[in-house]
């Protein structure tokens, strides 16, 4: 399938700017096939009144329509086959494995939205019926339920260039949420934006949508992305990447003339607390679970372990050097972008270079010239240190982690205490460690958008029970997961409406339920309908 | 009971600055009794600091505890007796009989979210089950819940002094999500406020809640209520009010190191569309109930109709001239404060001055010399006026309306197209006007918070159905109520538990489900417990 690095703007395709760029193995340093043209003002202006457009027409669609073209964008995401698997791999240095399992994830994905509207009850329709001999006043006959909010930006993140990219989360849930999308597109992988950008073409044909219920845009984040959040029509954005890049886009949206909202998951170190019982009886088990969460996706996950928390002792200095020596015996790996790789190194040599901090088992790292690979890494530090430098809260993206052994349990608390947003936090612990450190569970919890107990925070489960979130800055807007069905709440809310008759109530409110959906009627939750 | 104008900080009262300032009654312009003193900076730090405390000693208190705390305030509400009603009317020019039926709303209010929490399944619980055995990874057990955000900034409204201030929607449906809140009093009306705030203080101590469940400070919006809302203590804010005032304390917001949420409801002109076999069959009827809505609160309500749009046609002009004359008997009352009277009058005779805009029945106004009196008034103007000029557009708070006069159905949906963002709009219209007009109700849903058909939107049904909200700028977040349970959403967030053994749970997600919850179990909606 060839490239041709057009704007997707609907059905039709443009490339009307001077301006082009080029995506770049960052394995190999090559420049790969096809230049992307940047978006002009005029296209993205087209792609938004066929947003708007698109965003009306979607409102006569039924559920179960929508439902078809989202299964259908998973079905011609499939039919791409292995072009897209060889793309993704070549502009990101991930291996194709890899990409296998997130485009498996990205379907599954579309097709868990695609159940969920079909089911219907999401729309959280609430009935109150009118009581007319009420006294002072009668009650009137009251009615609520979430509809689409309007046209969507959704920013492709570097580090799943499906899951969270042209056809991810984000893009899923704001079209079950009956918004259409307009994406901006990453500059390290526009080639997979661009193959899926076409599969998503294709589907909304076949299912009969609106066109401007998709464009794909390519251009810079700071003009092409920046001019899309601040476009009048859109009415939300959805980011995955750098605290950097989504607080420009949350500030350039709080600071237009009417607001929007931009669902920024940024950034977080993910604090994993090991437990002294814990440590005794599976530091082992810990140390391997560690070492491959630390290096998943060469440490390129948002819910990355950075952190580990301990008491310091014998047990801890066995278990730190042996975690050491795994991620020293793991294999360097290409980075997403020679960009990302030279943050990385900057961040690594930085903490090297910190007094009080100290890298395990290696006596001097050496990078490779070439290929921009991460070496994996172990760095120590004590909690007093921790908790005076700010530096060390901050997220080293890439496969490092940092130990913070604590002379007490008090020491402990302060730690804990420092941490302020957090995607994730994970205690190991025995029974006896979580009774002993009881306090610990609730004052995690108040700072993370989920707390595990075992285990390790990569591997995010795509559910109804899922929170990909969490206070700033692990997002911008605490209230809301980026991941499982809650992600369709940011692209909806809530209309009500009084006294309006039957017949021209949305069907989801009608007294006859024709969805079966469950609603909270008078007080009460039924699948009934209203008498 | 005799005020002393003190913050009330937590159990304590404070004051230590040296300015002051008086409340005064409008309809005399006298100063009413007390001086009340500014809050320094450290009398709101003190505030902070204990809701900060309050949020971890809130998280051990039960439901059933937190709601024995809201029915208590109620209870203690109603011991203040006369001495509120009087003061809220010494202090607004409002009649006692208002502030009898404000009271029962505020009472029902606080009854209301003690119900709900009692009850507890607002919290949304969702439980996905393990499955240790799925490939290629096994399913971790996830279970979701929302829970408190944190401290809370609520600031008093000048036109609802006690069922959007102290002790109003804002604040308990704070308290009922969790989180302490932390009242920026009204400049107009501080006696009432610290009256409401000495019942709370009351309640607060007799149901043994932590002492920074609450705390009232007075003070300057610009000075007091800005570092309230930059205080990093606090999680978020609700205001209703002006769109200038709301705009600058979410704007102060987002601009903080850790953004937060801003719940400001602010501006909205909520147009009254007017169809034609409804017009032949109900003129009359419409016109009183018009009258009545209008001039309700002295137009000082946030759901005032401020618009109405009908087609032009001799029906309408002695509708119109009904409608004013209902309007030209209807009493001159004061308004809240000489600053909002102020306000009105000069909007007024902005209005009044513009060329293509006609005040109906007068041939030339009088407000009077003393007692900030409104005079009641409709406007008319035609299509294409109010398409051209912006500023018929901006809410004119008090109570007046606009009729806007449309030659055609056309330019009726030319107008309905310029509204953007509204609390509501309603329809009144025959079946038949509604099948003629289908397409006006969803081009109105999706620019309003509430869409009525037939009544008047003054009058906001306090319930679960109810949705009091709406784009830019009726409000700055329009996924949430202000009015009603869902209310709590704003001041609580989700977080998920993986694999936390049952014990260490939230009771809401342990598998016993003790509370009786609503639950979505593994994709179904249930109140069965766990196998």
């Amino acid at each position: 399938m060839d490239l041709t690095g057009q704007q997707i703007i609907g059905q039709g395709r443009s490339a009307e700017g001077p301006e082009t760029f080029t995506a770049t193995n960052p394995a190999t340093g090559d420049a790969l096939p096809a230049a992307f043209y940047h978006a002009t003002s005029s296209e993205l202006d087209r792609a938004c009144a066929l947003a708007d457009a698109a965003y009306v027409a979607l409102e006569k669609k039924t559920p179960e329509e929508r439902a078809a073209f989202l299964d259908k964008v998973a079905e011609e995401i499939m039919n791409l086959g292995d072009a897209l698997i060889v793309r993704a791999h070549d502009e990101t240095g991930l291996p194709e494995a890899r990409f296998q399992g997130e485009r498996g994830r990205t379907c599954n994905q579309l097709g868990l939205f695609a159940s969920l509207i079909r089911e219907g009850s999401w729309v959280d329709a609430r009935i109150e019926t009118a009581l007319p001999d009420r006294t002072p006043f009668p009650k009137p006959d009251v009615r609520l339920m979430r509809r689409p909010l309007g046209p969507v930006a959704v920013f492709c993140a570097s580090n799943f260039p499906l899951a969270f990219s042209v056809a991810g989360g984000d893009t899923a849930s704001a079209w079950a949420a009956g918004c259409p999308v307009i994406v901006k597109a990453h500059h390290a992988h526009p080639g997979t934006a661009e193959l899926v950008g076409l599969a998503i073409q294709k589907a909304a044909a076949a299912t009969n949508m609106p066109e401007g219920i998709f464009s794909l845009l390519y251009g810079p984040g700071r003009s092409t992305g920046m001019d899309l959040v601040k476009h009048p029509i859109v009415k939300a954005a959805g980011f995955t990447g750098s605290q950097q890049g989504g607080r420009a886009l949350f500030d350039a949206a709080a600071a237009r003339p009417a607001p929007i909202p931009v669902y920024a998951e940024m950034s977080s170190i993910n604090p994993v607390f090991i437990l002294p019982e814990a440590l005794k009886e599976d530091a082992g088990q810990i140390a391997a679970g560690l070492r491959q969460s630390v290096t998943l996706g060469v440490g390129q996950f948002c819910t990355c372990p950075g952190v580990l928390v301990m008491l310091s002792g014998p047990e801890t200095d066995v278990f730190l050097a042996q975690t050491a020596t795994l991620l020293l015996e793991s294999s360097h790996d290409t980075m997403l972008t020679a960009g990302i790789f030279d943050a990385y190194r900057a961040g690594f040599e930085k903490l090297d270079n910190k007094e009080a901090v100290d890298l395990l088992g290696h006596d001097a790292v050496q990078f490779e010239a070439t290929g921009n690979r991460a070496v994996p890494a172990l760095f120590r530090t004590d909690a007093a240190t921790f908790l005076a430098d700010n530096e060390l809260s901050d997220e080293l993206f890439g496969p490092t982690t940092l130990a913070v052994v604590c002379s007490s349990r008090a020491e402990m608390f302060s730690v804990a205490r420092k941490f302020r947003g957090e995607l994730t936090a994970t205690l190991h612990g025995s029974q006896a460690d979580l009774k002993a450190y009881a306090d610990l569970l609730p004052l995690m919890a108040a700072r993370v958008g989920r707390l595990l107990v075992g285990g390790y925070p990569t591997g995010v489960e795509v559910c109804s029970a899922m929170n990909h979130g969490g206070p700033y800055p692990a997002c911008t807007d605490s209230h809301y997961t980026s991941v499982g069905t809650g992600a369709i709440l940011r692209f909806s809310r809530p209309i009500c409406f009084q006294n309006v008759p039957d017949a021209f109530l949305p069907s989801a409110l009608q007294n006859g339920n024709p969805d079966g959906l469950w609603r909270l009627v008078n007080g009460g939750m039924t699948r009934d309908s209203v008498q």
